[in-house]
Formats: C-alpha cells, structure tokens, sequence
C-alpha cells in the first residue's frame, strides 16, 4: 500500500504541475457560470419544441393550450440562454479584469432576446426545409415522420440555431450546439456557413459544411458531401489567417450526390448536379452535371486479393 | 424590464400564430400515449438483453436463472411494446375521428405478439451475423468483443427489430429505431431493406442501404458504401413516386469495400468484389472484381496547395 | 388472454433453450464485477478532467484547489480502473476455473497503477495535439474552443488512453473506449494502432486508423479517411491468421485530404500530401503529391437523371 | 453452487404459490395504469406550484409570466390527475369484468375537471392558514419562511387537496397523498376529516386527526394532538362498523397543546384551551381551560433511577 | 482572493488532523464494499415486491407471471444482500488484518440464503399483520389500501426484515433497515426486538419499541407509544451493560392506547388495555385497564395564558 | 372537449388573479438565485461528509487521501454556501430595488467563509455529541453505527450547522435546514435554540426545542419532549412581540424522559431527572426527580370500551 500511495501522489505532483497544464487549462471565478452542456441540451430541446410544437415535449398540445406552453418555454429558454451566453463570453475573455460578468450580463440579454425574436423566421425556415424533405424523400411518409426521425432536420434546426447566435456575437456556444449535432448524426455544419432556404440533406452521415461556404435555396446533398477548403495562406509566423472565404458557393437547385469532395471558393452553378465520389476544385458553370470518369473498369480475376 | 418583456410577449404570439405552425404541429388527444424516446430506448435494450443474454443487463445470469429472465423480459417487452405501437399508430392517424384508440389497442396487441414470436427467428440471424464477424474480422479476439463493442451488431440488431415491426405494419416506431442505430453508428439501414443472413458491416460510419435493397447471404460491407436510388419517377405534381424499386440487389459473398457508391436497381452479382472509392450505376456479373481506374497518379511538385 | 399467455410462454421457453443462445450469452459469477457502460463512461470525464484541468468538471478550478481535484480525481479514477479492468479480465476468461478473481485482483491493481502513471505523458502528447489542431484550422478561435468542442480531441483522447490501457494487457475496455468515440465522434481509430505526436483530424467523420497502422508526427487527416488492410491471409480453417501487419504506415508531415482510402502495409513516405477521395494499395515515396486522376469529366445534357 | 441454486429455486417455489400471497397480492391488468407513487408525488408539487406560485418550481415568477405557468401547470395537472385517479378506480375493483376502463375514464375525467375547477377555493383557505400561521408564531419571520419551511403547511395543503379528492369519490388517492404529507411531517389527517379556516399546527409531530373529526376555524393544535376514537361498535362477525362518527368536534379559536389525548364523538366547546399531556374523553364546554391535575408532584431522592 | 484562500486553507488543514477526525472517520480498503444508502433502499424495496405482490414493483402481475418475477427478484436480491452483508461486515471490523473480505464472503453468502429462505415465513407473519389491521379499523376500505397506504405495515415489513438479519448474525445493516422506517414512519422498533403475529400499530409516529422488548399475539398499539427502558446499569467504567433485560413482556391480545410510556423489564399481562397518556412502571395484571387518574380537572379562567 | 377546456381556462384566469395569489406568491428577477431544494441538501451531505470522512461519501478514503477530499469538498461547499446564502438573503428582501444582489454577495461570501472556518469547531461539539450518545444508550454497538444510523446525529448536525449560519446572520437557509432534519427524524430543533456539548436525544420522534431555549452541558432527552412556550405577549395589533425569551433553560446533566412537556421561560436546574408525560410550567431546583401524580389508578371491568 505504502508503495502505491508513493506512486499515486508523485503522478498528481506531476499533474498539478502547472509547466504541465498550463496551455489545456481553463479557470474559472467564483461566481461566474460555466458553459454547462446539460443545459445547452436543454436549450436546443426547447427550441425543438417551440419549434415544432408538440414533437419533442412530453406535453398534452392543443389548440387551446399552445400559447400557455410557447409562453413557458420561451420564458425559460430566455433564462437559460442568458446564462449560458455569459457563460460562453466569460470564458473566451481569459484576461480581462473584472467587471467583466457586469458587463457580459449586459450583452447577454441583448443577444438572448435578440434570439428569441428571431424564432419565428427560424420556423419559417424550417418548414421549407421539412417540406423540401417530404417532398424529395421517396421513402418519406409524412411529415411527422420527417420532424420525428430524421437527422438532417435536427443538424439543420441546430444549424439555424447557432448561425444565428453567432450573427449575435455570441462566442463558443454556437460551435458547441453545431459540434452536438455533428455528434447526433454524422453532419458538421459550420455555425457561420451562409445557408439559404429549402435546404436538404439526404442521410448526412459525413456530410461537412464549412465555415465560410454559401448555399442557396433549393439545395440537396447527400451523405458523405464535404464542401472544404483547399489550402489557406499563412501569416509570416506560418500561422494560417483567418477569416478569409476558402470554401465554396452553391448556387440555388444544386444536388450533390455522395461522397463528392468540392474543394475552395470555387463556385457550383445553379441548377448544376454533381455526382458522387468526385472531387472538384473548380468552378463548375450553371446547368452542368459532373460525374466520376469513365464509370468504372472492370476486370475478372481468381487472384486472393483485390 | 417593461421593453424586455414587451418583446418578449410579442414573439409568444408570433410563435402562437397557428399560420406559423400548422405543418410542423403535432396534436395530441388526452388518453393517448404520446412516442416515448426514453420507452423506445428501454425497448431496444430489453431486446438486445434477450437476444444476448448476459450482455447488457445488470444481471447475474446463469443457466439456472436464465429462464426466469426471459419470462420477465418478454413481458416488460410485451407491455411497452403495446404502448408504443399504439402510439405510433395514432401518431399516424391525424385525421380519424374518436374510437381509434380502441381499434388501434387491438391492432397493436396483435403486432406485439407476432413480434415477441419473432424473437428467436432474429436472435438465430444474429448469431449468423456475429459469426460472421468474427471470422471476417482479424482483430477481433472472440464474441464477446463483437457482441459487447462492434458497433455493426448494434444497427443489425437494429434494423432487424425494425424490420419485422414494419412488416407488421407498425407505423414510424421501425424508422425510428433505425434512426437510434444511426446516431449511436453512423450505419444508416432503412428499416424496409432485406438483408439475408451472415452478414457483416465493418467499421461502418457512412454506411447507407436504401428503403428497396435487397441484400443477399454472407455479404460484407465497409465503411462509407452507399447502396443508393439513382434518380426517381415523379408523377404529375412532381412529387416522387412512393415504393418503387430503386435501390441495389447484392447477391450472395459479395464483398464490397470503403466509400463504393452503388446506385438505382441494379444488381451486383453473386461473389463479387467492389473496390473502394468507385462509383457503379449499372449491373456488375456474378464473380466480377471492380476497381477505380488506373489506381491513381502521382506527381511530384513543390506548389503550396494541391 | 388464454392464448396471448400461451404464446409469450411457448416464445419463452424458445428464447431460454441454451441450444438457442449458447454462442451469444455471456454467463456471470456471484461476485464478479461486469464490465460497466456508466463507470467506463465515468473513467473517460475523469481522465478528460484530470488533462484537460477546469473544462469538463463542474468545478471551480483556480491555482489553488488544483492540486486537491487532481488528488480526489485520480483517487477515484484509481478506484474505477480497479474494478473495470478486473471486469474486462473476467470478461474474457470464460473457460477458468476459481481463483481468477483472486489473481486477477493483482494484475488489475498493478496495470490501474501504472496507467495512472502514464497520464502526464498523455497530458504532454494531447497538448502537442491541441497546438496542432489549433494551428491547422483558420475556423479556431482558441485552445478553448478545441479542447471544448472538436471531436477529434475527444477521440484522440480515448484513443491515447485506450491504446496505454492496451499495452498494459487490460483486455476488452479499451476497445470499448475506442468504440464510445467512435459512436460519438464517427472516428474509428483501433487502440492498437500507434500513432505520433502532434496528430490532428479535420471533421474527422468516417476516418478509419486499422489496428496496425503506424502514424509518425505531425500527421494531420480529414473525414472520411481509411487506414485500411486490403486483404489478409487465413489459416488452414480459412480464419484469419491474427496479428499480422495490414494497415499502412503513415510517416511524419504528411497530410490525407477526406475521403482517401489506403489499404494494405503501404508506406505513404514522409511530407507527402494524398488528396482526396482517392484508393491507393502501394507506397507512396516522400514528399509526394497524389489526386484522383484527371480531376473530372464534365458534361452537360438535359436528360432527366445522371 | 448446485444447493445454492436449488435452495433459491426452492423458495422461489413456495414464493410463487398462490397459497401464499393471495390476500397481499395485487393484479394487473394489461393498459390499466398503476398507481404511481412518483406522479402522485409529481402531482402535489404541481398543486403545491400553483397555489404558491414562486415557491417551488424552478421558475422565474413575474407578473408577466404568472399565468403562461398556470396555464401549464393546470394542463399538466389535469393529465396526471387523470391518470392516477383512474389507476385508483381501477385498483379498487377487483373484482369488476371488462369496461371497467372504459367507465372509469368517464368518471376520471369528471374528477379531474371539478378538482382543478375547486384550486382557488383550496388556495383561498390556505391563504387563511398561513396567515394564522404567521400571526400565531412568534418565531416565524415573514410569510415567505412559513410556506417554504413549515411542515405544517404542507400537511394542511396535503390534507385540503387529499380531502376535496374524497368528496370527489375518488378512491385510495387521497388517503395516499394523506400519507404522503404524513411521512414527511409526522402530522396524520385523515382526508375524511372536515377543517375549517385559519387552521394551524405548531411544530406537528404525531398529530393526529381522525377520520370523522370536525374542527372549526381559528384552532390551533400542538405537536403530539390526538384526535382520536375511544372505541367502536362491531358487527356481529366482530368487524368494526365502518363510517360511524367516532372522533371529536373541535369548535371555533380552540387551542389544544402538546400531546393531548382526546377520544370519542365528544366536544370541544368554542374558545377552550386544552392543555398539553390531558387525556380527555368527555365533551368540554365553551370557553373552558383544561389541564393535568395538579401539576406535577416533585420528589427528592438519590437513588440511581426514577 | 489571497485572503480568502489562505482561511479556506487553513481550515482544510484543520478538518484534515487526525486528531480532530480519530474518532469520527471511517477509513476503507479498496476492494471492499461500502454499505450503500441506495443499494439498502433497494433491497428494501424488492423484498417488498416479493412479499406483496403486484402492489409496488412497475410490473404487470398476473397468475402466468408471478414467478418469473419471483425468480428475477430472488435473484436480484440474493446479489444485492451478498454485497450488503458483506459491507456491514466489513464496516464493524476496523481492526482486524487482511483475509477479511474473504472470510466474510462466505459468512455473508450464507446469511443472505438463510434469509431469503425464510421469506415465506416473513410473508406470513405479515399476512396476518395485514388482516389484523384491516379488521381493526374502521376506516380502512380494504387489504389494498393497508398495503399501499399504511405506514405501521412499512415499518412492521422493515421491522421483521431487520429482526431476522439480525438473527442471522447480520451486523449494522439490520439498524439501519429499522431506522429507514423510523425516518419513513416516525416508527422506531428496535431490530432485536421480538414481536408475535397479527400486530398492529395505529397512525405510529413516535413509536419506539425498545431493543430487549418481547410483543405476543394480536397486540395494537397506537401513535405515541413507548416500550422503553427505566434505567439501566452500569459496569465499573460507568458504561451501560450492554444487552441485559430491559423493557417491558407484553402479552397477547393487550392494547396500548395514544401516548403511553411503559417502561423497564415488567409484564403487561394478557388481554389488558392501557390507556393513552399513562406512565407504567410496574407490571399490569392479566386482564387490567389502566387509565390517567381522574380524567381531567377543569376550571376556567379568563388569564391570559394557561 | 369544448366544455372542458372552457372550464379550465376559467379555473387558470382565477389562479391568475393577483388578488388571489398576492400573499403566497414569491416573485423572482432574471439572475438571481432561488433557493435550491436540492443544493441545499447538497450542502448538508457536503458538511457530513467533512464531519464524519468516510461515513457518507462514496469515497476511498485513507489517511494518504483525506486532505485532498476535505480540498475538494470544502471548496465545493464553498460555491454552494456563496449560491445559496445569496439565494436566502434575495428571497427575504422583497421590497429592495437595485444592487441587491451585488450588495448581498459580498455579504454572503463573508457568511460563508466564516461558517467553514467554524467547521472544525462544530466537529469538535459533535465528536462530543457522538461519544456521549454511544455511552448512554446500551443497545449502541460502536461509534460507527451510532454515526450512520442515528438519526439524533443527524438532527444535532444540522441544529449545529444551521446555528452557525444563523448567528452568521444568513436568513430563511438555516431554518430550512432544520426542518430538513425534522422531516428525516421527527426531531424539531429551532436552530435559533443554544444547545451545550454531549448532547444526546435517544429515538427522537416528536422532540420540540424551542427558539430561545438553552440547553447545558451533557442533557440527554427521549422522544416527545417538548421545550416550548405557555404564552406569549402580543402588541397592541394582537401580533405576537417577536424574540422575547419564553422557551426553557435546562442546565447541565439533566435528563427528560419520553413526553414530557416543559413550557415557558423557566429553569430546569442543573442533575434534574424529569420523568415521561409529565406537564411542568415552573422552575425544578437542581438534583431534582419529578414524575407523573400517582403512578396510575388501575381498575377491572368487563365493559366494552375505556
């Protein structure tokens, strides 16, 4: 035992060696909230039900009844998104001086009402996601089924949600809400990607959307699609610059078929299709369609391997 | 405070405005059962307990007790399976008046009794399916490693559970169950597929098999394969056919590798070898070997991008 | 009623026929601990704790309590490695006679105690992983950002655990720990692979690191990257012969663009960029720059599908 | 291991014999609901929310948002209460055929609507009570510490709710809410009993209040009060007579102390103050002050005990 | 900050002295189990599902069922008394060296068989506990309501739970099943105690029945009652003598009225009724009721006070 | 459904109706804490667990460990005392405007400081209360089961710490505390109450100690006792005079046995024995022994009630 506890102690000495964690290390004063991810669930669950009433609570909705619950959700949420937006600006602001929650408790609530007024364009929007879906989906039966079952209108609202809470101002949380999806079903879709109306993504699993791509309405991707960018430039300490537009622009009634790789701020024109597994760092015109060369050669072998 | 929560009042009536949610709305009636995600995860787990008896239960089992587990499993399954199906059944059903309760209460005993039947058919493809995989699987040390980690056992598990239940005629609980294994693996079968038996998903993430596949025995797939629709009828209005056959057969021992994109009905015959990364649109000959063209080119360059 | 008992009953007697599920059942001891989804969930928030101080815990970390959270969580860590690691031990000695608890008590204690001295060179590596990852994406606002939100940290970090936990001979956890990132991050890298320092993923779904493949240092991968075995001798049996060397080794600086597939021991040499999308199965010399062959075809037509 | 086992079985045998737990068994049958001591507990939170709003709930109470929460909480009530008042009928029917539930559900729902149409009666009076309470306690600080710690205002609350149920004829429900408030408090009224307004308990401990008693308003009562039957006339099988007055009248602005014993259909005249450890079986006129007989004899002496 | 910290420190220093914490620390080995508050609760609650069926588990008993789940509860429970049993052994044992655990494994593996076979006995007794008080009080409406509702029937379950592991040379555990129904019930029956059949406790609170108390058949007693001990003696230390006779014998058919006090080893012979209040000393003949003496003086006054 | 919903928006306007709530609803600003049910009964399982290390907790503990988890529990408690002082001091000051919070957070982070600093102290006084309460009671087998099993430990430690915050002058949290204790054992102890050292309370159920009582050194009392007040004064509105000194003051050594009520400010002189169910409203001099009038009449008949 004696022995084991020897060991024991010197590995915390090490881990509390502050050379040792200094750069993964965050602090933290009392009375300031941490970013909690219980609650950031419940925030994207209460949207969800706002959203789409009657979906996702465990509640009785009907016609009679519906105001009184908009009216509790949207109270609480406004309570737990003032608390988790200061907590996303206390902890990015690791070297102010005090005041700081004073003064983030401020910008808090405005950017916490700020979202709650921007609801109802987000359910706007959302419909013409859902009925772009139905409508797309052979294989749909309704649309309960859609707002029920299907990832893509979960990364999407999680989408939609953390756009515009970055348009906001507020830090970390909208990567954190998009990261929540991405771990949900497979899509990573970057909170400041530009994404129009009607948007639909068939399956998802892979699908990756960058933080500076555009897309327009009507849009249909498949699984596996990565709008990316190619390269970055660097800053003298080799550094890359951020902020600079790297990844591509959809144009509207575009569909991008699995696993295609479109690469840079290239543009894809309107209407244009892209078949799967290609990979494009090019402007492709509007009215094309892209597919893999030569589809595929063939050969018969009786060899073990491929 | 009065301005905060002026507009805040005033977005609860926005999000009240039946215009506003009418599509994405779910009604419900008192007495009803709402879908319970929590329930339907309790389903999934009493079955894999059943199936696999020993593995994911806080059990002490042994052979002597075995029975007593069962008999008190498949009656927790009886009773929340009644309740579910007869939740989908009337979450379905919008539009019917009064009594549905009661006649969907009688529908949904009757599909929980054929299903709980069912049983012992899915646990004997399953132990097909695990077999299978660790034989096809060099790293994996025995059954238990497969049964208790790969994640391909689960979405078979999964889609077999889903699949009877849609044979059945239950409504969205199939789809549902799906979409769990789908988030928890990235493997994507639609409940609707056939899949015969032996067979084997390895790794997984990106896999998808459309609603009209029909796969064969002994079939081995990796990661990232999509068994796809190429393109689909629309009728008149422009809506897609619903239930036509669009997806790939995959006949018997056929192998096929990461990232192949196998698209509409067509058929890939018996002991065939897809390669990775292809893109096949057309019908594939029994005991063929496909791979992409010319494996790849090379070239040496000191550029700063690609 | 009669008839609905009759048929649960004769399902019953089905499912506990031990002919049904011998191969699938995994039979217990009185006293022996079974491996727990909920404690190895607990290890990993503790272990990402103990790293990665003030992030993850709902704690107040400030210079001064470091040292007490460091010392409770390692104490508790120390506790739950005991007990699961003697789990995962008893898992897989299904055929032992007595004692094994005993004997595997010790070997539990010894592999728990020195996993535990391994975590600062974990910490010193994850570090390494977080500067690169920072560095290597324009999208990152702060070390902050990253360890809180990227995917890839968090599977990097099971990764490093379970591959330590592994070469202290603990059976079946780490692969489990390996397969609860997978689930929650779509990246599947085996715990037996080795892999360098300063290793970053992008995206980071559908990449797959097989359980040999070797990863030199500063290697940095996109979604949907496989490290795969091409194809693998069997036994007399037709088994696959265990162990052999299969996956690619991968060397120093080299980047993989999404969507690659690499399969076979191939060495893809030092510096080397691969692009996208693309299949190799032989090596690639240093400072090499591979892309699909002839990016793509284009052409335009008005037919109806692809 | 084998006498292990078979003892156990052994027992499960003589367990399982209807012989054995006939009179203590309860069945069930399948879509009835059972009662749920979580939701029966669930429900008196949600009253308890309602009649003191601010209290209890986790919510952020303001003149605007007072009656969007009790439109969500009466809702919610209203289904809860439905439930569980059916599981109470339906427990109490043995041994009833068929459509019990059908019937009941009728008689459940009606219960459910005249109890929530009763609420502002119930907080009327408990306005009343927690007045007195205030006024009659010189310890107490305000009227915020008399509904947020006082034991003796949830008892009341529970005894107002649990005894507007009975009038309801709502079976088992209101004795267990009784209990409820009973195992928490130590105060035990029975919901038959009728209690006027302005009714306090001081500390409360081991009262107890029978189920015929009728106490008026203004009366006080101590910790350790019985109100009690002194005996019971019995049928000619020897069973006690059910439903026959037999606990005392309380008249108006009694106080009775600590640990009084009073027993039979007797009464306590209006303005009597009882003091505490009497055991009174007689009627008490108005305005009466009752003691011990001579207070206490007093002795001196050295031996070891008393 | 600084001075903040420096007190938070030194108290820490403080609280962590052996000296100041000797006598009030629990120290534990790794490996061994800890009594368990929820595992306690647990057991607790399964034995009563096995002994009332139907009445408090979720399950849906019917004829078919009753012994899978008979046979599932067994079995849980023969695991969770093998690790209590074992912990309360090891938790008194504080000074004896290794081996311990496994000397007691054995030791507890025998107590809980022992116990779990004389379940059928406990249910017994309980039976006629149920039947007793139903018939002897008036306002009870049925065995349901006693079993669901009662308290003394709580208490009187916990009590012959304890009284057997006590027998059974259980250490600790059986204190604190007792002392669960004591904070439930406001009932404090000591485990050792021993108590005939067909008893009943009215309404209960402030019960205690004391450690070396002998109850017959068929005895009542109401709230407020102590069978306790007058004095006790002490050995040359001035300790009280551990385990000598100290409270009352009472005899069959005896009744026990609200609040009376009996103490020290005397006899209240058979078929006597005590009445509320009194202070018994002394034995009681066969036959005897005993009442406070004059009932009452009353007078009346117009002070202030009493 | 017309009906029932008409009559439920009806019931929720009258619960809406500030008339009708105004006295008993508590109103609550964004950012401010309410008083926590759950936090506080954190608190107290924090202060146990630092009391007594070892008893409580689910810990390891060793002496090698104790600092660390009297670190992380302090600095835990710590946080949770700062919230919920703060919680306590908003929930009292209605009427306030502004800067309230900034104002009390300062005031409670100065409470709390001083109360842990205190902790060492109110170990001391328990270690006392545990030694003493073990020595007199002959059924107590060792310190351990007296501390995990007492439910008198348990009601001294919360008097003792909700004392401390009292004196501290923290609002409404200690009271609440002590009815926590009151809820669990039956014990009601106003923390406002001074209570010496070696303090016992043998069973508990029913003990009243007043607010301005004093209780000496080493007094034990049994279950029942009441220390409260005969009367009090009242101003010129009739409301009782608040904090006028009206409990008892029992001094050293003295004992009270089971029921008896003690009233008014009056004096219990220091080596007293006061017997059970006694009624004293005047002071007892020192070394005194009273019991109740005449032990008991006792008489014989054949009548069928008492």
């Amino acid at each position: 035992m004696k022995e084991l506890d020897f060991r024991i102690n010197n590995t915390i000495e090490k881990l509390s060696d502050p050379e040792s964690y200094n750069v993964v290390c965050h602090e933290h004063r009392l009375g300031e909230p941490l970013p909690s991810i219980v609650k950031l669930n419940k925030i994207v669950d209460l949207i969800r039900e706002i959203l789409f009433p009657g979906y996702f609570g465990n509640t009785s909705l009907r016609p009679e009844t519906t105001k009184h619950y908009m009216g509790v959700y949207v109270d609480e949420l406004n309570e737990l998104l003032n608390e988790e937006i200061l907590a996303g600006m206390c902890f990015e602001c690791d070297n102010e001086k005090n005041n700081r929650v004073k003064k983030n408790t401020t910008k808090a609530k405005k950017a916490a009402i700020e979202f709650i007024e921007y609801l109802p364009e987000i359910r706007r929007k959302l419909v013409s996601d859902v009925k772009a879906t139905y409508v797309g989906d052979p294989a749909a039966r309704n649309f309960g089924e859609v707002i029920f079952c299907y990832p893509s209108i979960r990364a999407i609202t999680n989408y939609r949600v953390a756009h515009r809470l970055l348009e906001l101002g507020v830090p970390l949380i909208p990567r954190f809400i998009s990261e929540m999806a991405h771990g949900e079903t497979g899509i990573d879709i970057h909170p400041k990607a530009k994404i129009g109306e009607s948007f639909t993504i068939d399956h998802g699993t892979g699908v990756v959307v960058g933080s500076t791509s555009i897309i327009g309405n009507n849009v249909k991707i498949y699984q596996g699609v990565t709008l990316g960018a190619k390269s970055f430039p660097t800053d003298i300490d080799g550094n890359p610059i951020k902020g600079i537009p790297r990844h591509p622009i959809v144009e509207d009634n575009v569909v991008i078929y699995a696993g295609a790789t479109i690469l840079g701020r290239i543009t894809i024109g309107a209407n244009s299709i892209i078949g799967g597994n290609v990979w494009i760092t090019r402007d492709i015109e509007k009215n094309s369609r892209v597919v893999q060369t030569k589809p595929n050669d063939r050969f018969f072998s009786d060899g073990a391997g491929i």
